[in-house]
């Protein structure tokens, strides 16, 4: 399954002239920061010097997690449906604020422990009644790790196929924090304490007890493999330690890329996701663009990681989708400023800044 | 007329409700971040618990400075009128963003070195053909004063008449950042080394001659006045090194806050004329929604002199209020998921957290 991606590096042909374009436009040179970024990055991945994020779309990958036996969350896991049942009735945060940038939102269950009502929102890919608890057996089977993967990229395609030009991407599933930290754990090489943080709330003996949780995970992983956790494929780490939404996340994500589309991580989880896929191609994180930076501990980290500059610093620790739908507006306007504002000379104003691009 | 504002500080009496309806919503307790600020803040100046941002309006104030004569900026004088035809014309970044978020825009002349063309989006409130050159004489006369404070005044009135129920501010004017670094440089009684900065791309030499200017100014003024600048009232420091456009937004500010209305306060030059505003009646920084950190140096120092979180901080250095039209979709946000996300209750999600409001 994850020979099947080959991801290409970004296209630099139209470099010099998105420059130009953005330099030309009325205002001091460089003046629209962060925004003149996400314009280059978007006409970069488009290929196009006019970029267009005007169809956008939002999918919430939910499942449930075994290891929550193990108390990492302060929530019980029959809130997983709870809150699913709260996106797909239009109450939750990422609901919302999908409403208020008249976003469509769906819903996807990879692996939910209970069966949920059918809903028009509500695609159903259930892989498993939730994973197993990683910290006695492996979370999942080969074959479901495809499975997985599959449910992201069919996802992805089936938004692309329909003209979707943006993915944005989130996920509800209790325990998700700490499992994404334990991922992190082993993808970049460090501590569980350096990694697990928060989540939802929890206290610093908490927080304590889910990096020790997430260290005997590891061991009882790399005893059953018989490799140390540096020397794991894409393929074990995802059956020992993963979980399904941040899988097919992943799936989805590398599937957009492959189809050369944008597409916006959101909070800690989402990037942890993006480290993954980035472990299958690494390229994928160029058609990444990342929505804020969380309250969640170890997201800064991971972000400087991945070099990222984040879009919005909100404190926010919410997950869901909601701080990719809250960045989309100011995604929107690097594409508006691009393509709506006049030139220096179309609006006939003096440019005394020189042309520097 | 600066006597006549009487400005009370916020009335506490929501302040539990607004805490619990936030805290019962269906989220982990705090993880909206930021926008749980800005949603208390909201309903707390509208005195209840379903704050309404849905009829906002953009005023930007333009006008010129005689000081510019001294070379203080990289563009001439001409850009000012240029510009603000091109924000008539819909080809400025504030227009197009306006235009994205479907805010109406209106520009307001109060010191333009030109007569402009008349246009239904131009309020003509002209006090005089740009100010004199502060390095050499009073900025502008005491009446001058009066007039510009009333242009924003007038201008906050018609539009809170009008229902308008969130303002934001920007302004135009070459030379503006310059001005407004001399009178932070007066109202907090520092540098003007720390308080000049790059403007709209000037380099090192640049940044030190303006800081030059600025010193001169003041030790003009000063000797013209009699008295060291921290004995100036608000009158005098507007007549000495004050800007039209400047002065225009306090007075608009001022109006606002009278009128327990939230306004949205720009960049560096807007957060300037808060706070003069500020110095006028102090308790109207508590009706202001703090847009963005802007990449002027000093904007920093300020934003922290007055305890305020700015909600973006994109590396923005444009002005003209585009900053405050990119953090709208934000602000909205606020209101959006206080008033129409599900509470535990009304979900039936299970709340484990206990109630800590």
């Amino acid at each position: 399954m994850f020979s099947s991606f080959s991801i290409p590096s970004l296209n630099s042909t139209l470099d010099l002239s998105l420059q130009q374009k953005i330099d030309h436009k009325t205002k001091p040179l460089g003046s629209l920061g962060a925004l003149e970024h996400i314009a280059f990055r978007l006409g970069k991945i488009q290929q196009t010097l006019t970029p267009d994020v005007s169809k956008p779309k939002m999918i919430v990958f939910a499942a449930d997690h075994g290891v929550v036996a193990q108390g990492i969350s302060l929530f019980p896991q029959e809130v997983t449906p709870q809150m699913v049942m709260n996106f797909l009735q239009g109450g939750a945060a990422v609901s919302v604020f999908c409403q208020q940038h008249q976003v469509p939102l769906r819903v996807v269950d990879v692996g939910v422990n209970a069966d949920l009502v059918p809903h028009p929102l509500l695609g159903v890919r259930k892989v498993a009644y939730g994973s197993q608890d990683f910290s006695q057996h492996a979370a999942m089977t080969s074959k479901q790790v495809a499975l997985a993967i599959q449910a992201g990229v069919e996802e992805a395609n089936d938004a692309m196929d329909d003209g979707v030009n943006l993915l944005m991407f989130g996920e509800m599933g209790i325990g998700n924090t700490g499992v994404s930290s334990c991922m992190m754990t082993v993808l970049m090489g460090i501590s569980a304490q350096d990694s697990a943080g928060r989540g939802t709330g929890l206290d610093a003996s908490g927080v304590s007890h889910k990096a020790k949780i997430i260290e005997q995970s590891i061991a009882r992983a790399e005893q059953e493999t018989g490799q140390t956790m540096d020397c794991w494929s894409a393929q074990t780490l995802a059956e020992q330690v993963g979980g399904f939404e941040i899988i097919a996340m992943a799936g989805a994500m590398l599937q957009c890329a492959q189809r050369q589309t944008a597409f916006v991580v959101d909070g800690f989880i989402c990037t942890v996701a993006l480290l993954f896929a980035q472990k299958v191609s690494p390229n994928v994180v160029e058609y990444a663009i990342f929505a804020h930076q969380s309250h969640e501990k170890a997201h800064s980290r991971l972000l400087k990681h991945l070099k990222a500059d984040a879009i919005l610093a909100l404190d926010l620790r919410l997950g869901e989708g909601s701080g990719a739908i809250l960045a989309y507006p100011l995604i929107q306007s690097a594409c508006v400023f691009l393509n709506c504002m006049a030139s220096f000379e179309s609006a006939g104003v003096t440019d005394t800044q020189g042309d520097k691009s």
